[in-house]
């Protein structure tokens, strides 16, 4: 199967229209794209500390990837096959003021960062990682962030918004079928920022951090418009909002789940806020982001009617 | 079993020390408590309009319950033994400018309400509810409201908060024992507001609203203090925060259970705050209250080490 | 002319309707009371830690004065004819976990609190109150907190809403008339936490504290419902919005403003709203306390057509 | 004096590193800059309905303007020495889905859109705006958007953030130096979006829109770096935040403006925190636009000692 790597580890930091393609795939195609951690693979041992290590950019993405006839108003449906790790540890670390319970740059405080620290974490034959003697987190592995270009703008690869982006969404994983809007020709896809697995809310920010292989399989639905990224398996569907205050992430995902259902499942809006009152789910996938993101779904079976 | 009535219906629309106790339970007792709906059992068709019918005030709720010995700076430990319908129905509607998709009296707008409109569901003999030929909705009940009584404030029965309230946590429920702050003599516990299901969010604010007898037994842990309600069964702890905006929520659940994994399992903070990071959960509760509630967890067999 | 004192000392910590009146008014009276300051007079000296001084509640109240006549559904007028400080000296300080920039126990996080540190303020011969060889900020004194009872609940002397509190507005001053919803019989009217001035939004969330002797004419405005505190004087209309997030807050003092000029000065709802875009003013009064306030106000000069 | 235009109407719709400049300064030089309203003036009749004529994207700005020598590290200051408007009349208007009291993309909710109207303000002899017989509105005139380019990301020219943009803040205009972080070489400054005047808020988004003709002196401060846009005149300093939720703006301009007092004025930081609390102004200037924008600021009177 084709790989794609990016040229000369350029790796782009925005998701946007001014970078120049690093590979064309056809409707249908199935590719394997590689990928670096979040810190650029540059955090390795427990002994460093992020605010020496790091450069001013974080989050290095692969991409762009040009679909082949997309173009504004599509939709690209993005299957992930596979992933898997392509060495043997994890990493996760705090940096100073950033996550879910420190002052930020936009929280702003007197306080001073909270202590710098660095996890380590060894792959284990079963799949899980192990920190230390004291606990194992399982093999969950997904894309902490996964889209195309918006239109006009460029995006800080630590940013999600309507165009996916550091969504840090733990659904975005083997066996579904994320679908995100195409706002430029050929679509502009980028992906990165690989997870062993993480909790709910990124709590820390940092999730257990790895270089990835991913297998993903590209399609196209021609003329079907969508404002936010959707996530589709068998079983269930799913919309991820991203903004903040929280409460307007989680206001989006579930409007745009109810025109989900009102466009395909022939629903009256009202009928349609009634049944996900009842019946739908609603998780934090990140807390620490510039935008948070919360995904809003409901499971296929009770739509059949 | 002792039964408990609220004596001549003559419930509490706040959680309070100004109420007189309606029983007197000893730790270690198990009692049954009965309660009306959160609209007082008003609401029992689909051609009703819910504000010509609904008084000034919702969320009736039976109690207070004395708690024997109880006194401020302890934990009362509620166990959950079993919920039962006393009726065959449940309702859901729209009421005007309450919601988690509408302008509110706080996220005040220039818009016109939405439509008003009434679902009533019928059990069906599989302890689901169904709506007409639409959908059903699984039996999984659990009690909405729930909480004990402040030390000097009453709060609206409608209000989530360090005390527990109108929490809308579908995991206060059977099995589980919910943890409440004692913060007057005897912890005044209130309860009501059954709902024999509801999703992540509460969307539009109205759940599978019920009647029902509750099954009790009240624990005290004397010399014990927590700031915010807690959730234990045998699988997960579970810290329930409620504020606006929806961050603070989380804010307020994961530094709790940081605080709890510290306080009882000898956890470093920034450990502790690492391990949530990777194996921790966050839903929503609601999105629609007064404030929101989330609810932050963690599976137990994280922590044995 | 008659002087109101809490009797003994009994300060009042909630608003709510469960307080003995401690005087009655006629409408078109005019009383002077007598407030403590928001930490009872204890804070005197730099040397002070304000944690360990300060008891478990802040900002005693004054009150409630009973207005003789006043219904639900009635607004309370109260002007404002003077305010007079009783001591020589304003005092402020930085009190753990509370403030503008610092952690709280809702915007919750894993950071130490700020300093303790208290600065004491001397009354100069021009009323101005000087801070060492420092910086002397004017007299321009107003009552921090000023409300009146809710219907059914008793809310915390630190938190403002609906019903007036704890708002920190600085236009609740000398030559203004403040607008209260009545939601009791008498109204019962609370009033504390003098401050000789304070900047927008409170920041710290500690003023320039005083006790003082408040001159208050009380009126009643029978049959006029209003939902949100009101300020008039000869030259603006003025409504405070009290709420999480500051946005809320926003939203209803605008809504409500736009809710008066319909209701009092002929205007279509959209050219209120229009109006106020070109000409309306908004700014912060606290940031700090469990509901943010902010002022939405209009010249009258853009009424008069 | 040099008068800039952009070539062939080309405006830019985002504040980035990737446009041509249309033209270099010196530092120290004075130009005059010439802009279009924020509708592209295609705004014109009372009849119109925006949604039918506005084009895919708002707000276009002059630039980007290169300023010689500027280099990532340095603070330009752009003083405002006039601004003239270019025609007889304002407008103002609804816009469906935006506003500071309407659902919007993001506070997303089921309602339908506000009614659309259009407001015309024709010009008077002493320069204020008159709508109808209704209302007059003085000339204040400022700059709604003005900033320069961010390091790597291009951002929507309807964005306020950390570069400046869309911040619709009424000091920034005749007589202010606006102080901007300068992240890429020449600094790339943008201008548009005049606005004859505007209430604090711009409560319905559209304030009393036109096209100008702007005065500019760039200067540059050599290796002095900011990290949000700040105002100075001779009376006072000001910073402005922008973000969401509301609060986090307050945050920040209150952070950054202790981190100048510290900085310039020799202040330890808990001083000037205390001096902000009871000095500080704090003022909202949009809550409409994707971030809000906040300015906090102090009168340069308290800071001589």
């Amino acid at each position: 199967m084709r790989e794609i790597r990016q040229p000369e580890g350029a790796y782009c930091y925005t998701f946007g229209p001014h970078h120049e393609p690093i590979a064309t795939v056809e409707p249908g195609e199935t590719v394997i794209v590689h990928t670096v951690d979040a810190f650029g693979d540059l955090l390795v041992d427990e002994g460093q500390r992020p605010s020496e290590i790091l450069g001013p950019y974080l989050n290095p993405q692969t991409g762009p990837i040009y679909v082949e006839g997309a173009e504004p108003g599509d939709t690209l449906a993005v299957t992930i096959v596979d992933i898997e790790p392509v060495r043997d540890n994890a990493v996760s670390c705090t940096v100073p003021f950033f996550g879910g319970l420190t002052a930020t740059p936009y929280t702003a405080m007197l306080h001073e960062p909270l202590e710098e620290r660095v996890w380590i974490y060894h792959r284990q034959p079963d799949g899980s990682y192990r920190y230390r003697d004291r606990w194992s987190i399982p093999w969950r592995p997904f894309f902490g962030t996964f889209g195309v270009s918006p239109h006009i703008e460029s995006i800080s690869s630590l940013t999600p918004a309507s165009h996916g982006g550091n969504m840090d969404v733990p659904d975005v994983t083997v066996g579904n079928t994320v679908l995100l809007p195409v706002r430029v020709p050929g679509a502009l896809f980028f992906v990165g920022d690989a997870h062993a697995n993480q909790g709910e809310g990124e709590l820390c920010g940092v999730a257990l951090e790895i270089a990835a292989r991913g297998t993903l399989r590209f399609d196209l639905i021609k003329g079907k418009r969508i404002d936010w990224p959707r996530i589709e398996n068998a079983e269930k569907l799913m919309v991820i909002g991203s903004a903040k205050p929280m409460e307007d992430a989680a206001r989006i995902a579930y409007r745009e789940l109810i025109a989900w259902l009102v466009e395909d499942y022939g629903f009256d809006p009202l009928d349609a806020y009634q049944l996900l009152t009842q019946a739908g789910e609603l998780y934090v996938a990140n807390m620490v982001d510039p935008n948070y993101s919360l995904v809003a779904g409901i499971r296929k079976d009770f739509l059949n009617w």
